[in-house]
């Protein structure tokens, strides 16, 4: 190989380690940001030294630890920094690029979002005060319920997590590609099994292979990583930007009606004044029991938007109902209702009250 | 999970991402030393601007540009501080802790041990001016002859590489667990098969289950990322310090005389006087042409004190021979022997010249 060719060959290994350097960075600051409320003050003296220590211990090989010293105490200064700015935490589920991050970004680009590994996290991070705020897909408009999350806010501890907003997002798939791929050798796509058949007509009219994945995001982030080139990913807009990938094609479902509700969960409930409601209840297994919590809301004359039954995990042959429905817990009809729903009902839990995200015009909307 | 529970667990993710850190700075840092050679002068302005643009670029999330700019100047300083320090670069084949690096450290603690994927790169790297010097395995006294690497010494090209050196270390093999890990709880053990073969008798005793990976310092790494608390790894000392690994057990081998000899590669002669010479030849495919070339060595009183044949890749049913025998190149009676036994040979390759190592004492020695 001639001098120039191993030289650029080395500087896109240096170019990927950069990548890489940048991304375990910002994921320091995401895990410091998280302890921000599980200590009593942002200065604390003993681990700022245990974290030098450490580094100074780590220092071997061609890193000195004068030069790791003055880069930790720059890293440090600014977690403090962003510490100290108040930053508003959102979990999500799944790898950075995820439609749930595409979702916290929508509703406010200030917003920080983390990602989880599971629902459950999010749910268990917002209920321990590590994040603000949380956002979970409730239901797709093609795919329905998402059946995780409604049993998740069946089992939820509605002392310390309440529904307090939500938003509706439209779905839009990319083919992603590495930056130096070329489109006719690209064999196989990867994504989430329900990206895969919300594309399946343009992926069978371009001859690629589906080949399910445990995540959008995280298909990219593979793709990325492995720099297999006739291979591509199929996952968000936002995911071509944050794992250096380009984007072939976009808008390639199937429908392009496709779109996602997602709550926004916290552990206060919302200070705005609502226009929409969502509880849980179960009644006695006995008939006529669900038809008398019903027939409260209609007689008060509250519109339901959804309804939706799940079983109960630790009762089986029981049901717990999740109901939505608009009306303001301000205002003294739902009140009352709501009073007298809860001595019909064996159980009966308030999630919260929000405004209702407004349907989706145009393309992609639903 | 209480709260002190919670920063407690986050705060030792923040240390792994801090060991990852800083590999990957060191891994950066030997890529820029790889570079060096390659380009006119150590600083390169529009290289320099080009990297200061993509962190700029991958600043995103958490990470400000005005943050990352002033964390890269600092990278970006102190690689060219090293650059400057004209460090000897050489390459081992496996990942950090392997045993090649151990050679490395002991034959001079300031050579700075860089890793490659197989022992071809090792050859090519060297050939293609990347590094100094490049350390093999040649033999180990249990299991004889490294195949590969003398199959790279058949096909090396002498005008561009040569052994300069040699040197026998003791293999010690070490069993590494997770610092928090409970030595009752462990079941497997992962490690390099040859490796787990010298420690047989001590895994039957312990009932730990061989599980054979690809590289006994990569079986730590893996250890070390993976966090398995029921495995060990069979690994180096240093292994232990490198992937943050708690020592169980020292001198695990079964044989305590295990050692391997290494050869130190490069692309210039070595300067220095040696006493032992390596060469590779064929002869023609007739009855007594082997002979004839040995015989000369003999009736010249030079002592051989290795021949290993080698089938030729590219030529079914013939022979390469790798001789080494005592005596200098600058001896005219080796010159007059070896200009001989170029005559006799159809092929005919001077290895180099190169101080001969001394046979390891005491426990650990052959």
């Amino acid at each position: 190989m001639e001098t120039n060719e191993l030289l650029i060959k080395l500087r896109k290994k240096i170019d990927l380690i950069d990548f890489e350097i940048i991304k375990l960075i910002n994921h320091r600051m995401e895990h410091t940001l998280r302890t921000r409320r599980l200590k009593p003050s942002i200065l604390d003296q003993g681990r700022e030294q245990e974290i030098m220590n450490a580094i100074r211990l780590l220092s071997r090989g061609l890193i000195k630890p004068e030069f790791s010293t003055r880069l930790y105490k720059e890293i440090i200064s600014e977690s403090k920094r962003l510490q100290e700015q108040n930053l508003k935490l959102v979990g999500f589920q799944g790898e950075h690029g995820a439609y749930g991050e595409v979702a916290v970004k929508s509703l406010d680009p200030d917003l920080v979002p983390i990602p989880c590994p599971e629902f459950v996290d999010v749910f268990d991070e917002v209920t321990n005060g590590q994040l603000d705020m949380g956002i979970v897909p409730v239901e797709n408009s093609l795919e329905g319920a998402v059946t995780q999350v409604n049993d998740l806010l069946v089992q939820a501890d509605v002392d310390k997590i309440k529904i307090v907003g939500e938003i509706r997002v439209p779905i839009h798939h990319c083919l992603l590609a590495l930056p130096d791929a070329n489109e006719s050798e690209i064999k196989v796509a990867y994504s989430h099994p329900q990206a895969l058949a919300q594309c399946r007509k343009f992926l069978h009219g371009r001859h690629l292979e589906p080949r399910p994945y445990y995540d959008t995001a995280g298909a990219a982030m593979m793709l990325s990583n492995e720099r297999q080139r006739t291979a591509v990913a199929i996952a968000s807009k936002l995911c071509a930007e944050l794992y250096n990938l380009q984007v072939l094609f976009e808008n390639i479902e199937d429908n392009q009606t496709n779109s996602t509700r997602f709550l926004l969960l916290s552990r206060e409930e919302s200070k705005e004044p609502g226009n929409k409601c969502s509880i849980v209840f179960s009644t006695e297994h006995k008939a006529g029991s669900l038809f008398a919590v019903l027939k409260l809301f209609s007689d008060a004359g509250l519109n339901l938007t959804r309804i939706e039954s799940r079983p109960i995990r630790n009762d089986p042959g029981k049901y717990a109902f999740l109901l939505d429905f608009q009306g303001s817990i301000r205002d003294q009809k739902v009140i009352d209702t709501l009073e007298r729903a809860k001595k019909e009902a064996v159980v009966f839990k308030f999630l919260g009250c929000y405004q209702e995200a407004p349907l989706l015009n145009g393309t992609g909307g639903v």
